[in-house]
Order: C-alpha cells, then structure tokens, then sequence
C-alpha cells in the first residue's frame, strides 16, 4: 500500500495556532495561495503515497474540506491533549495498515525538504532505531525542547522551561526538531505510559525519548545542522519569511527554465502553477492555483490569476483578474476584465475593458469590448456584443441562460432579459430591453422615440 | 500648560524647500501619506502637549489648512530672515506662556527620535545648561556648520563655507544637528544681538553658540553620534530614503503584532493606520490616513484604502479604492470597488466589480454587484441592485437624493432620477428610467416596447 | 557621413536566439518597454550618426518594423552562417561608404557603456592595429572563447569546447567580449578566407584573430577587466538582471535630479522617458516608451503609461491605463481610467472612473466623471457627460463620429448613435438612445413611459 512498503507517515494537523490570530485552523494558513498542509503533503506524497495520515483537531472540517478532492486518512482528535495524544488517537489505523515504521511530522513545516526526509529515515533505519528524530543545533534555542546527550548518546529532550544546569549539564544548543521516526512494534507499549503531569497538562511525543532511553532502546538523535526549513511556523512573521524565501526560488527556478519574468522581485507564483519557456509574464503579477501559462502567451502587470488556463500566444492585460477560467489561443484579455468561475473563450475571442464574465462562453473572434456583463451565456462565433451590455440573468430567485448565435450584433447599452436567445446574424439595436427571443437574421429594437423640445433653462 | 512643566517646544516650518522643486511649502511633503510635519508632532505632542509653537511662512495657509482639526499654535514668519529670525518672531509668545526652556527643532526632521529628544534635554538641563544642542559625527559633513571645540568646551559653530583651518584648527568632523535647547531668560538678550552681515544676509539661530560662549554662559553640544534621524531632509532623494526606513520599520512591527502581511516588501502602511491581530493584508497594497483593520478583515492585493474602516471578517478583493468609507462586519468589496467619501456598507453587504459608491449607504445584505454608480442613496436591507444602475443624482446644478427601501429588486441598465423613492418590495423592470416615485410593492417599467423587424444588410 | 569621419558600425542582430524560446528576433526582446537593439543605437548613435548597418536575419521585417521611424541602414542576412558570414555581407556597403575603421558590435548588448567603446577605439586607433577586440577576465570563462597570449600578445581566440592544455598552454581566465574593430582595408583579405570547417559550420569572426596573428598584423586584445555590461543576454534570465540593472540606475538618477518617487523598488521608467523635477510618481508604477510628466503633475500608483503626456499639475489616479495620450494642465484621470491612443484631454478636464477614451477630445473642463466610452468623439468645453454615456461608434462595418458642443449636458445611460451632433447647451434626458442630431438649446429625451403596476409574486 505505502509506496515505500513498511513506512508510513502521520502529519500532526490538529493544532489551532493561537499565535496566528486568525478562526483558520493553523494548517490552513496560506503560502503563496496554497496551505501549509499542501506543502507537506507534496513532500510526502512522493514517498509515501496512500501511507499517510493526518490527525486533525481545531477546524477539522475546515481542513477536510480543503483537500476534499484527495483521497486523504484523516484521523479526528476530538480534544487536543498534545503531540502524544495525537499519535495515540491515530495509533490503531496505522497498527492495522501494517506499518512497520511511521514518520511524524508538524503540519507546519511547508519548507521540509524531501532529500533531508530521506537521508533522515535512511539513517535512522540503517541504525536500526526504535526512535529517531531531527535534531537542529541553533544559536539561540530558545524555546525548543534541548537535546541532552551522554558520550554522544541521546539521554533525554527537555523543555526549556524545565532546563535546570545541576540536573541536566551544561545547556547545548542542540534542540528537537520535532521530527521523529517511530518503529511500530516497539514503541506502542511506550505510547500508552505517557502522562501529561507537566506544565501544559499535555502528553507529549517527546517523552518517548526517555521512555525508550530508560529501557535501552535504540535510539538515535540525527543532527541536521541548521537547516531553518525543518522548523515550524507559529506565527504570521515566521510565515511570511518563509512563503518569501518559496516565492523566490520558485521564480528563479521558472526564470531560469525560459519563462521571461519581467520585474520578478514582484512577482507571485503557486507553486503548482505550471509555465511553458517562452511564457512571459510581468511584475506585479499573482498567479496561483492551478494555472497555466503556455509558450508566447504574456500575463501583463498588475494582473491576478486563479486556476486560469492561458493559450499560447493569449495576452492578459493589465489590471485584469481571472479565476477558474479558460482563455483561448490568441485571446486578448483586459485592459481590467475580470473572468470568473466558467468564463470561456475560444480562439481569438477578445474581452475588453470593464467586461465581466461568469459562467459562459464567448465563441471564436468574437468581442465583448466594453462595459459588459456575460452572465450564464453561450455566445456564438463572431459576434460583436457593444459596449453597455448585460445578460440579466437573474430574477431575484433563479439564474438564466441568454443565448446569442453566430454573427448577432448587439448594440450598445442593451439589456438582454434571460431566458432569451437572439438569432444568428441578427442586430439588435443600441440601447434596446430584449425580453422576447430574436429570431435569426432580424433586427431587434425597443427603445423609446426621441423627441427634441426646446430646452427650458 | 506644557506636560513637561517649563519646556516648551518651537518648530521652525516656515521654509521653502527649493530643493523639493514642489509648490507646497516643505514641511507639507509626505511620507507613507502624512506630511513632515506629522511626525514631528507625533514626536513632541506627548511631551508638550500643548506647549508647541510652530513658525510658518511659506504655503503659511497650506499648512494651517493641513492641521485644521488640530489645535495648534502657528506663529507666522511673514518674511523669512532666517532660523534665528524664526525663533524672533515666536519669542513673545513663548516668553507670555511662561516657558523657562525651548526646544527648537526643524519641521522638516520626521525621523525624529523621541528617546534621543528625552536624553538631549535632560542632559541639557541636568548642566543647567543656557544653549543646548544636538552634534553630530559624520564622515563626510560637507555643508553642515563645525563644532569648534575647545578642550571639549564648544567655541562655536562655523558655517562650512566660512571655515578656515588657520582661524579655527583642524577640520571636525562633529556637526550641529540643528536641534536647540534654549533657556529663555539668559537667551533672550542674546536674540536680539543676531545679525545678518553673512553671506546669505539671514539672522541665523546658529550664532547664538557664540553669542553665549564669548559672554562664557554654559553651552552644550550633545554629541549624538552618527543617528542619521537627526538630520533635515532637503530632496526627494533624501525624503524618499527616509520614507523607505519608515515604510519597513512599520511594516516588520505590524507584521511582530500578528498582523498577516503578505509580501510586506510592497505594503504601505501609514503612521497613523490601526491593525489589529489576525487582520490579513495581501502586498501590493496602501494603507493610509486613519484606516483601520479588524481581526480576520482581509485586505487583498492592489488595493488602495485611506481614512477607512474594515471591519471584522470583511474582504476588500483586488483593486479596490476606498476613501473615507466604512465597510461592515462580513461585508465583500470588490474586486474593481471603487468606495468614495461617505460610502457606509452595513453588515453582510455587497459591492462587487466596477462599482462606485459615493455619500451613500446600502443596508444590511444588501449588494450591488456589478457596473453601478451609487451616489447620494440610501439604500435599505436585503435591497438587489442589478447591473448597470446609475443613480442620477446630479441636474447639472444640483445633487439629489435617491431612496431605495427594504427588499426592493432594481433591473439592470437602470437610469434612477433623483430625487426619487423606489418602495420597499417594489421591483423596476431592466433598462427603464425611472423619473417618478415608485410606492411599496410595485413593479415599475419605463421603456420602450421590442419590434422585431427582418434585418436589411 | 559617419560623425567620426572614417570609423563606422555594424550591428550584428541577425540571431533568433533560441534560447530566449520566443517567437520574436532576439533583439527584439524587450528591457523597460524598448527592444535590445534600441540600448545599442543609443549608445552608438552619438558616436556614427548615420555611418551605422545594421545586419538582420530572423525575423528581419519585424526588426525593419520595430524602427520603421528612423533611417536604418539594414543588411539582409538570407541565411545565418555565422558571424564572419554577417560581416561578410554587410562588407561591400561598408567599403563603399569610404569607412576606414568598422566596429562590430552585437545587438543583444544592451548595457553597453558609451566611454567605455570610446576608449577602446581609441587605443586600437593609437596602436593603428589592424584588429581590435574587446576581452575580459571572468572567473568561470565556461562557454567563452578563450584569449591565448604569448608574451602579451594576443596569439589565438580559441572556442572554449576546442580548448586543449596541450596545444594552447594552461587554459586563462580571458575571454573574447565578441567586439572588434577591424581595419577595413587590411581585413578584407582575410574576410574571404573564413573557413566553416568546425563543429557549427559557421564562419566565425573570431577566426579573423588567428589570421591575422599568422600574418604578423597588429593585433589588440584590450583588457576591459570584468565589466559584465560587454556580454551580450541569451537568456531570459540574463535580460531580467540587466534591466533589473537598468532600472535601479534610471529611477536612481531621477530621484537625484529631483523627481519625487515613492516605493522607488516599484517603478519602471523606459529609457526614453522624460520627467521634470518636481514630477511626483508613486509606485507601483509604469512609464514607458516617450511619456512625459511635467513639474507638480502627478502619477498615483498602480498606474501604467506609454508615449503619454502629462501635463503641468496633472493627476494620474490610481488604476489608470493611458496609452498614446495627451492629458492637459490641471486635469484629473481616473481612478480606473482607460486612455487609448488619440485621446487628448484639454485643461482642466477630467475622466473618472471606469471610463474609456479613444480617439476623442475632450475640451477644457469638460467632465466624463463615471462609467462612460467615448470613441471618435469631439467634446467641447464645459461638457458634462454622465454616467453611463456610451458613443455608438461602431455599426459591424465602420467607424463613425459623436460631437458634443459646448456646454452640453448629457444625461446618464444615454447611448449616442453615431454620426451624431449634440448641440450648444442641449440636454439630452437620462436613458435616451439619440439617433438623431439635436440642435442648440435643446432638449432630447428618448425613452420610454415610466408604468407602476402592483407586483405580483
């Protein structure tokens, strides 16, 4: 089942991340438009597949929500009595799936670098070890549980806070990365003796460590130097210094890979966006989700784009916002159009300044070039919408579809009242309310007469 | 009077500032959105309260006008002889409040530091000193007036281009830094002894050193070492640095108080704008004047906001210019919003995309979501406003009302001639131009009837 | 012809640059707004006036197009066979022109420092060399042609994949920069016998050195030490970091030459761009191509132009996207202004928000304050356009023209059928569609009856 066959993962997500500030649980929390859990499932996944579990806690159906169209194990912990407490809750599935071993890590370390992931595991499989964990040695350790060694041995982790120089020897600078590497079998009877009788009240994962050094256990503390990628994110800082150090490597790794990136020390991109060489785009530019930006296509500045398919050679003008939606080969989009969620374009079609689509479609060449609302629409090819134009497509209570067919030409300022449908090749005349289908090849109008009067003053 | 008993404090802001190349007087040049002046007041109003005479001359009114909500004491310096004519002509007033000791300082040091202020003057009077002031050690002091010291005893200042390494020894590097503190008994007879036989024929406050060192009063120069926050901006080039140091340093504390600021390289943040914990803002963005954003309020990027209220758990989406509007508790705005002076959303209320909206208020869940114009309305709860509705509020001459009450459904591409009601529950039919009131429960319909005609091409 | 008399220059700007994967010649490739090849005949065109050619290849009649303007001497390569075959073909107009001296250059140098070719021309001329080149000393010389020297003259350039310890000594850091100045009577000969026997099969300029050394010519390797600005850009990687470059410097030197710029890490002035002191720009901005912003104008952020005036104590409000503009003293664009090529906008008008100007004048204190196109218009002075004015420009086949006279006041959601004329202070009626003209003094109203009818639901 796991793809690396006796070795699972449990990801620890339950946490609320009070120094957030923010009703999100904490694993919620967004880099670059994706969430932090995204970031580790895309480091584990690789390794190990359908093996990994979440434990999820504060927002739980928050977070089961964000990643609904996965097939995910998540594992509810009802209340949060520490990092112990959640692998206990999530014990008996992973027993039962036949793990043998099972990697725990924090849901808050986006930056974890796979290739550490592994040379970690390698080492700490090859020693044999009932436990493993990471262990980082920093300049100030401040509140990290210190890693106490006798001859080079792990002897204990202890909290800062219970640090105490005549118990414990001299402080290192040596902390708990709070990465571990579990052997099943044996540390299961470990888990059940955990007690929370600490400060917090809590059970803690760490105290397996001395659980198992008291009964000679293999254990093994593998030091990772200083690499700040392995630390969790607490705090609004801690999270945008690292969604900053990702935004840069992602552009000079797009830069580097032939995607022109003018201005890029403003420029945002996801990183499951993908870029063809030959894309150009333009700072300040945001591109997240799952969009794309094919060879000769150029996203200019001042653009934002969600889940947005761009075709080679489609330009997206300034000031322009794209969510969810489809431009077509040679498109121009914007200056300030905006496609929402089902806006389509076929080839060649253009959306002007102030349009705003939703839910349609705007056929080959045809333009909406000013001033329009394409709501629940199917345009045709070659159709020319004029400025000022609105699909009413709702009624106070439902939604409705307008239909316009190939070659219709509708006039400025008008309000096509859906359900209605004007023909092919018909014109409907500026500033007209259509409420009744127009036919093919007709000329539509309904406005007042104009009278000239004197005028009083 | 003054919060420090018997100091008082005097700002010299009467200057031109032709290096600025600006028709505003100097001390009006902003930074982060507030003029110079501004933060020098921020500097000294909790020590002085009300004890701060400020010297003005040119943009005199300009600058009043600036500080008109503010009660301040504006001395004006009808012709501008100079920094110890400035001082001149606000000595009566300063004498009569009472004052036994004055700080002078120039309006045009924003970066001012309150601690170094407090450290100066205590210094100052803790020697008892008649004149204080401020030095500074600079590597290249190019135009700055020299401290000539004698055995560590200050002899004078000499302006650059008079000194002369015959008269006055070796070159120091050690600086006036233009920051006096004078006791107003013993300087007073010396004010009256400045002359102007100098090269630039003005009365410079810089004299009175020598003044009270060849009458052998005490002076002190307090050396501040290299504190580049002393030092008057004269150019763009120097506001635009100070500005930059500003920018950051606000930024980094916000973002320390749990306020989510992504990309906060490209966040603006004014002095006077208030966070709180767990608000959201998304880079590029501008935030300036009295703005205010509350707990879980998300502010995305390329939006501008002055003087306006965000309240809790509201979005203000991409693109969105807000001035001096308020935006209720879960209400979305945006993206393309544009909220002008008087604009009050209640709660749950929408504004989306190109809307503008002026002097108005659009009550509870009630939304406006595309193309509309919203100017002098009251609009009520639960209202529908369709696209393309302009509020025509203006004759020509006059601006006038329009009312829109509870539940109302407003069609799309809709003229509303003020002034006007629409009735609660009443619904207007898209594209009518409604010129007269429409009671409760009507449906209201001005506009042409739709022919359908053969198209002749 | 040439300015200075014998030397002339030869532009090599034939290359596709397939690295840059664009569709575009490689000197098209833009930094700032302006392609490569601008860069190099701004710094040549000071130094040979007219005696410049230019040898083109891919993409020759978009290269012909980009500078269709200028008088461009341009060489048609048929084929790309190597920088030797460039200067093989443009050789015959070179001697015919009576050069005495011609300087290679590459057109994808776009950093190319003026004083820089300047003293480099001069020692070649001073040792009356007949070959000169340009070399540097790189500390990873990787894919560069190393210079071999025995005893400090310059005995071979060696392609850095034929570099053999063996054959050529131990390998140096000096490389050939790929610029030269060629003697042309001298080098004639040798031109004819460049050989393409190597892995390319190109004819190499670079071969023109070993002849000549085996011809006891003068030849002269000029040290130019690490100056990155000689390396020509193959990458998209490489062009970011030069107009990274340029940028910083040009918004550096404004800033010094007194033009206020805010967030100046966000603002992107092109080369050609001229600014008066005391212009205020606020980042993010763009200006580009041959714009202009005159003293106490103003350019708000998030804002874009190009080849756009604007004059004295202008205001360019945020959001606005100006092209091909003129915008006059005192007048007040946007916020989310759209100003096409040919919109021109006298004193003291103003365009607000979410409009669209084309082709139109719009007259001194004329107002288009909201949600109003206005395409091929002639608009007086004192106009008040209201909101929601959309010309109807376009009929499906041709354009047509709307004239609004003097003092006109045109209601709100009014469509103007084009050809049409809008008298001397006529009014036309909110939510009139005016196919016909209207006289002076008059008032048109096109619209329907307005009904209330109870609503039924």
């Amino acid at each position: 089942m796991a793809s690396m066959n006796t070795i699972g993962a449990l990801v620890l997500a339950a946490g609320k991340g009070t120094r957030m500030h923010s009703d999100s649980p904490k694993v919620l929390q967004q880099l670059l438009g994706e969430p932090m859990l995204r970031y580790v499932y895309t480091a584990l996944d690789p390794i190990f597949g359908e093996g990994i579990w979440t434990v999820i806690g504060h927002g739980a159906d928050q977070v089961q929500k964000a990643f609904a169209d996965e097939e995910r194990r998540f594992v509810l912990q009802e209340e949060q009595l520490g990092t112990g407490h959640a692998v206990q809750v999530a014990w008996a599935d992973i027993e039962r799936a036949g793990v043998h071993r099972v990697l725990v890590v924090n849901g808050d370390t986006p930056l974890l670098p796979q290739p550490r992931l592994m040379a970690f595991m390698k080492e700490v499989v090859d020693a044999d070890a009932d436990i493993g964990f990471m262990t980082l040695t920093l300049a100030d350790p401040s509140s990290f549980g210190r890693v106490v060694r006798h001859n080079g041995d792990v002897a204990a982790i202890v909290e800062a806070k219970d640090f105490d120089e005549n118990l414990h020897g001299q402080e290192p600078n040596e902390i708990n990365a709070g990465i571990y590497l579990l052997k099943v079998p044996t540390i299961a009877p470990l888990l059940t003796m955990l007690r929370n009788t600490n400060r917090s009240g809590e059970y803690y994962i760490t105290d397996l460590v001395e659980l198992a050094v008291a009964r000679r256990m293999r254990v093994r503390g593998v030091d990772c130097g200083q690499d700040p990628h392995l630390l969790g994110i607490n705090t609004p800082a801690e999270l945008v210094r690292s969604e900053s150090l990702l935004r840069t490597n992602l552009v000079l790794e797009w830069l580097e890979q032939g995607v022109m990136i003018h201005a890029p020390e403003t420029v945002r991109i996801g990183p499951m966006v993908a870029l063809e060489p030959g894309a150009v785009l333009h700072g300040p530019c945001e591109l997240y989700g799952r969009s794309e930006v094919r060879r000769g296509a150029e996203v200019h500045s001042h653009t934002w784009l969600r889940d947005t398919v761009v075709s080679a050679g489609a330009h997206i003008r300034h000031f322009s916002h794209l969510e969810d939606a489809v431009v077509g080969e040679g498109c121009v989009v914007g200056p300030y159009a905006r496609l929402r969620p089902g806006a389509v374009m076929e080839e060649g079609a253009r959306v002007g300044n102030f349009v705003e689509m939703k839910k349609s479609v705007l056929g080959r060449n045809s333009k909406a070039n000013h001033f329009t609302y394409l709501g629940d629409a199917q345009v045709g090819q070659g159709v020319n919408i004029g400025a000022g134009t609105i699909t009413c497509n709702y009624d106070g209570v439902n939604k409705h579809k307008t239909v316009i067919a190939d070659g219709a030409f509708i006039g400025s300022n008008t309000a096509l009242v859906a359900p209605v449908t004007v023909g092919a090749h018909s014109l409907v005349g500026a500033g007209s309310v259509i409420t009744k289908d127009v036919p093919d090849n007709t000329l539509a109008v309904a406005r007042g007469v104009q009278k000239n009067l004197p005028r009083k003053r």
